[in-house]
């Protein structure tokens, strides 16, 4: 091990563990509703490790939807002791042995392979990991991605049943070629933060003066780029793109998400009678799993771009919507692939594809997490900015120690140690289920 | 509602519910073992459904592999208040929109969606529920189905994501050309029985000697068809298959099943290699999310066939493998897929793309429910008896009131009213986890 952190680090060893099944009553306000979600309450299954190092504590959280965040938890706990123990600089020098300790559980992989509730609380427990790894090197996540050797972050990444389409050597290659332009992009990243979008205006639940009032705000706050929630019905997904076209202007982009309710071929139909107002894409059109129906859509709307992947589960199948021509934009989500590890590799696979990565955000605390992907992108592995961008929603990000910092549309760049999901004390606190004084009032 | 099993159940409510995690010391044996999963400890979180009409209690498991085993237990718990309080007579009446409000519970879809632990609990309910509906109607539940005139059938699936490929009118057309053969087939089958083969001789934890004993002993009970477990190592396998094969013969099928362990050209190589012991197919060669990579290897290994679905975990997961031609026969699981009403959407499915239906069974209980969607497939779906068959493994029969019952290597048919996955309540009480007396005297 040749990383610069290591000195200070030492033998921190993982040494205890903390979950809890945190959750906010968002669906008392309709924020968030779409037409597969009516009355999501935004929450969390966390976890916090700490470690023989004083004052070294990981956090980690798999975002939820309420009910059954408790399952998320009861999973995180199931697979702990895969890591309860372990020291640190074990971990980092066998970063894809690690990860696969957990989603190769001997007994536990009945339950998914690598999808589902397992899979989840992968995630979560593996991005803790990350954050400790960050926080014992003193750099925000991203940084400490971006200063790895790119032979480093490839032995991170489990290539297990993707390797027919990324083989390591491929991995390296598309590492290393952006290698000297790495400091540069670091530094604009750094001055001038990273493109997004925001989905805080769009919500089905929402009435149209709301839509307008909240869409007018985003364009003179700087916005260039808003996604609204379509699909429960033509007439009023009509009306309300016009409106939101009219706030836009014809130049700033609009995104519509239809959140997996419709069949292939009503997909296709519906995004034609839309195509007149113009949207960039088009998110979820029908089921998550369907690699080919998202391929014919795909042909048959374009120009009209395909973005799915904040329900992909795994590598394995965001290698086939690539493989199949099935997306234009690969949206990863930073807890539903199974954290950091497969997340790499599904940044590479879109590389190797050329398709930009645009993550999935909002909820309860995905912006703070994916930021430091995107941000990694940027500086490592994508060929350049276009058609990049982070998803953005404005609730509850006043419940981290380290929320996202957001001007003129753009994500500015985190600068604190670790991954960014540090949940104050007196958040998780008020919003523990169902003891907590947010849900107690409301018994 | 004109089913004749109407008149007796009356109102029959869902009254009260009762779950436990129940696991068999498998480990300790090496039964079950293959390349991927090297010690399970083959385990059910089970459900028993009691209603208000005396003695009218369904049944319902999800198998597993022992840890774990509790996630799909609480999954269970969370999920039950969905059906908890509903008549008898308002589910059979509404059996897709039953179905759908499991599946599309608001706040827990987000955890599947469709996949994974939540996916598990949702079978274990929901063939519970059928095991009520054919208890009450007096009839095995193959011939609860198969009494069910073509439009019932077709309203009990849920066609959502499908219906490109499957619309409910093709569904229909498909039983009703089978109407006119429905006696006969039901003759038939009531008189024979039901092809199948086993996998019990060849675990891959076997030694040579062993696998020798059990496959001779299988050939003299009069079975044509053994599977035996390859992918850890190239040169046992070889060694194995030419066992196998001698104690075969020529005539008599020998299936060979990789668990997932290889890459796509991996599995080209090593199927090529075993080709001259005549495989009949190849299991699982990569991971089961790889519809595209089972194509390609379809592609190549021909005329070797490819088999895969034990760990498909939906309807629009089958649909895919189907569309994209990358499986000979389709494996259903009957409580990987959620439950009776989506193996209705997928024996459909792989009837309206000409692909027997082989189920996956073994474990505990898998026997005793695929018999039944079987049965049902071989009087009402499929085409004809071609390549048709049911797994049997010989292990954890007797704890079952109703077991399969197994002549010169074919499935009898079942007689009992039900689906046949009742436990007796001494193994329920002796194999409960961690309390039952199989595991506290191993503490």
């Amino acid at each position: 091990m040749s990383h610069p952190s290591q000195a200070s680090g030492g033998t921190a060893v993982i040494s205890g563990t903390e979950t809890a099944d945190i959750r906010f009553p968002t669906s008392r306000f309709l924020d968030g509703s779409d037409a597969m979600n009516p009355d999501p309450d935004y929450s969390a299954a966390t976890v916090i490790l700490s470690t023989t190092q004083p004052g070294l504590e990981g956090h980690g959280l798999a975002f939820t939807l309420g009910r059954g965040t408790d399952l998320v938890v009861a999973a995180i706990e199931a697979l702990l002791p895969t890591v309860t123990g372990r020291s640190l600089d074990g971990i980092e020098n066998d970063m894809a042995g690690f990860w696969r300790s957990l989603v190769g559980e001997s007994q536990m992989r009945w339950l998914g392979p690598e999808k589902g509730v397992t899979h989840m609380a992968t995630a979560a427990i593996v991005n803790a990991v990350w954050d400790l790894l960050a926080k014992r090197a003193g750099k925000p996540l991203w940084r400490y991605l971006a200063d790895m050797p790119p032979e480093q972050i490839v032995r991170a990444i489990d290539f297990r049943h993707i390797s027919d389409a990324l083989p390591p050597e491929l991995a390296l290659e598309i590492l290393q070629r952006n290698l000297p332009d790495k400091p540069a992009r670091i530094a604009r990243l750094a001055a001038e933060g990273h493109a997004a979008y925001t989905t805080s205006a769009g919500w089905l639940g929402y009435p149209d003066e709301k839509i307008r009032a909240l869409a007018s705000a985003a364009v003179a706050d700087g916005w260039n780029a808003i996604k609204m929630k379509v699909g429960a019905s033509l007439a009023d997904d009509l009306r309300r793109c016009a409106v939101l076209r009219e706030v836009l202007g014809p130049d700033r982009l609009l995104m519509i998400d239809a959140n997996q309710v419709w069949e292939v071929d009503q997909a296709i139909g519906w995004v034609k009678a839309l195509q007149p107002f113009d949207p960039y894409w088009i998110e979820e059109p029908v089921s998550p799993d369907d690699i080919l129906g998202h391929a014919r859509i795909r042909n048959a709307v374009s120009p009209v771009r395909v973005a799915t992947g904040e329900h992909c589960h795994n590598r394995i199948m965001f290698k086939q919507f690539l493989q199949a021509g099935s997306i234009d934009v690969a949206q990863i989500d930073a807890c539903r692939l199974g954290g950091v590890n497969e997340v790499l590799a599904v940044l590479l696979l879109a590389a190797a594809f050329d398709t930009p990565v645009c993550p999935h955000a909002g909820g309860v605390g995905l912006c703070e997490y994916v930021q430091h992907l995107s941000f990694f992108d940027a500086a490592c592995v994508a060929a350049g900015p276009e058609g990049r961008m982070i998803e953005h929603a404005g609730h509850l990000h006043e419940h981290f120690v380290d929320p996202i910092r957001i001007h003129n549309g753009r994500y500015l760049a985190p600068q604190l140690p670790g991954f960014s999901v540090e949940m104050k004390a007196e958040s998780r606190t008020a919003y523990a289920f169902p003891n907590g004084s947010a849900w107690k009032d409301h018994a």
